[in-house]
């Protein structure tokens, strides 16, 4: 016997990457930034005040909402503060999708996006990227309600165009049965750019031309701060404040819009912070590949290797307490997600995997 | 035209009460606690360390959890910490409800459980309570698969006696169309105890003998922690694994975990601090009544105060910075909710409304 409604009942539930409690690990399975947040995030930690733990704070994060649109040369009502990006999609699919109305989006990708709908009664539309990890042509196509591209995408850390993305936005029809063709509506596309810190490109610029894209952005990979569960939502204005209706009211807390605040803030920090990861990124890269492994090249901060004993190699790490992702899927059975690490953690698990591999 | 569902288009969202920004107000509208929280807190706070910010906390809070079943003399695993209790109401209602699912509750109570039940399409049966705020009968026979009761409840800080909703819980069943009458199943019962540390008792024995309760708590009022969003759910041990679906992966941030946390170890401070303002209840509502308001008894850490220009004194309040709630509605149009200040606010409250009144 059951309380539950019957979708909710036979949904599995997300399962994220392994949480290891103890400190003294090479953590590289979650895509935490390997380095502290900026120091002014610690300050504005410590100047905060028993009255911002004791009081609501504010609904909406004004003050991040303004440090972010100076940052994005944007206005603060295209911004929505959300706990963690997973909210804003969470939000999205309640917004968009029901059993009439479904989400898409091109597979392999972050494996939540198949829960969310799940847990909505939607249906989810997978269609396979292309062998490069181009967009599919069918993407175009399905009807769907809600889109979603994860870009740079998940695991694989591939990388497309803003344009490619513009000419989906434009092309998007929501496919409903008693509707005329010439009347259909426009889809949503909503662009998951947890990871676009660390690409050369992003797709800010389509909320001008597209009423239709919402661009998410989070603040646990570039910025450090995983830990105090921060993303938002950028996209047109009317967006912003239809999917407002969908966040509980105080849906960031007051400690969490203070750091926030002064981590997008400080911009020379999160760059310096970001270029030392991706010149880092390139030696992975390298050492992998000469170690035989196939690895694509990454606009994110991990890399997706493949290699034959991939779960193998996973297993021996695990024991010499060094962390990755590795997922027993068909299709990715023989990959490891590699999140880039300090210098010195990646030399940890190059040295590993070099002993693993002469055993 | 729009993109969204549309009972999600016709939704007014929920308006969470104004939270004026400056700090030398008379604030005693959305009920927080007048004391700062607990030293060791603060002292929590100050231990953060930078790598609790940049990596992803524990998904499930269990720290937390083993400090509040310790408190409470349960399990941890009948617990799910939340992102404030709003987090845990909107999941039960995408949990339990939807086209075919209603939720029902008596009213008048928390405003947000109507907007989502829109949200989530489902239908809300809305029970008046008898006069005297007692449990109406009706609400046993509504067939919904979720029912709500706000214990105290809000905006009337009446309370129900453990033994009547236990009574409810047993007798709930859920009304579905294609089903013979024998084989229905039970409803669950949400029981709203956001304000449960200024009552005499609570419900959490219910969850013994009942696995269809979930008992909602917050650290918000009687923890002096409404700025970090901290609320769990207590419930038999299968109804929380079947929430945990609906949550997401990090739902409460590092920071609050350990505050919330050091706040809940700390029962010593929060009686002294609940004991204060039960105190200052019972003058408060001595004082309100003897300017002729008529006032209930109150089991929460705000007051309903009757009187028949209520509007008009409310207008004046806030022309001297102090803000109470109150509501243009039909059946509480008269009234004031006002939260317990300090013994300061709440003279400074009393004076003002002297001066009003005399006019």
């Amino acid at each position: 016997m059951t309380y539950f409604r019957d979708n909710v009942e036979k949904a599995a539930g997300y399962t994220p990457g392994f949480q290891p409690k103890a400190m003294d690990v090479v953590k590289l399975n979650t895509n935490e930034n390997p380095y502290p947040p900026s120091p002014l995030v610690l300050k504005a930690l410590a100047e905060i005040k028993p009255e911002q733990l004791r009081r609501y704070p504010d609904p909406l994060a004004d003050t991040f909402r303004k440090a972010a649109a100076g940052v994005h040369g944007i206005r603060p009502e295209n911004i929505m503060a959300c706990n963690g990006g997973d909210e804003l999609l969470s939000m999205a699919v309640r917004a968009f999708c029901d059993e009439k109305r479904a989400v898409a989006y091109p597979v392999p990708t972050y494996s939540l996006y198949p829960v969310l709908a799940k847990l909505q009664n939607c249906k989810a539309i997978e269609i396979p990227f292309n062998d490069d990890f181009s967009l599919p042509a069918g993407l175009e196509k399905t009807g769907a309600a809600l889109t979603i591209v994860c870009n740079p995408n998940a695991p694989s850390g591939s990388f497309i165009k803003p344009a490619r993305l513009a000419e989906l936005a434009k092309k998007i029809t929501v496919r409903q049965a008693h509707r005329p063709e010439r009347s259909r509506r426009k889809g949503v596309l909503l662009i998951d750019e947890a990871y676009i810190d660390f690409a050369e490109e992003n797709c800010l610029k389509l909320i001008n031309d597209f009423d239709n894209c919402i661009i998410l952005r989070s603040l646990s990979k570039g910025y450090s701060l995983a830990g105090i569960r921060f993303g938002y939502a950028v996209a047109n204005k009317n967006l912003i404040a239809g999917l407002m209706k969908l966040k509980d009211s105080y849906n960031v807390d007051g400690v969490a819009i203070a750091v926030a605040t002064a981590a997008i803030k400080d911009q020379t920090y999160f760059r310096e912070n970001v270029e030392k990861i991706k010149r880092d990124r390139q030696v992975l890269t390298g050492q992998l590949r000469s170690l035989g492994f196939v690895v694509p090249d990454s606009s994110s901060n991990f890399v997706f290797a493949e290699g034959k004993t991939a779960g193998f190699i996973y297993e021996k790490l695990v024991q010499r307490n060094i962390y990755v992702r590795y997922w027993k899927q068909p299709g990715i059975e023989n990959k490891l997600r590699i999140s880039v690490g300090s210098a010195e953690q990646n030399e940890k698990l190059i040295s590993a995997i070099k002993e693993i591999l002469a055993q």
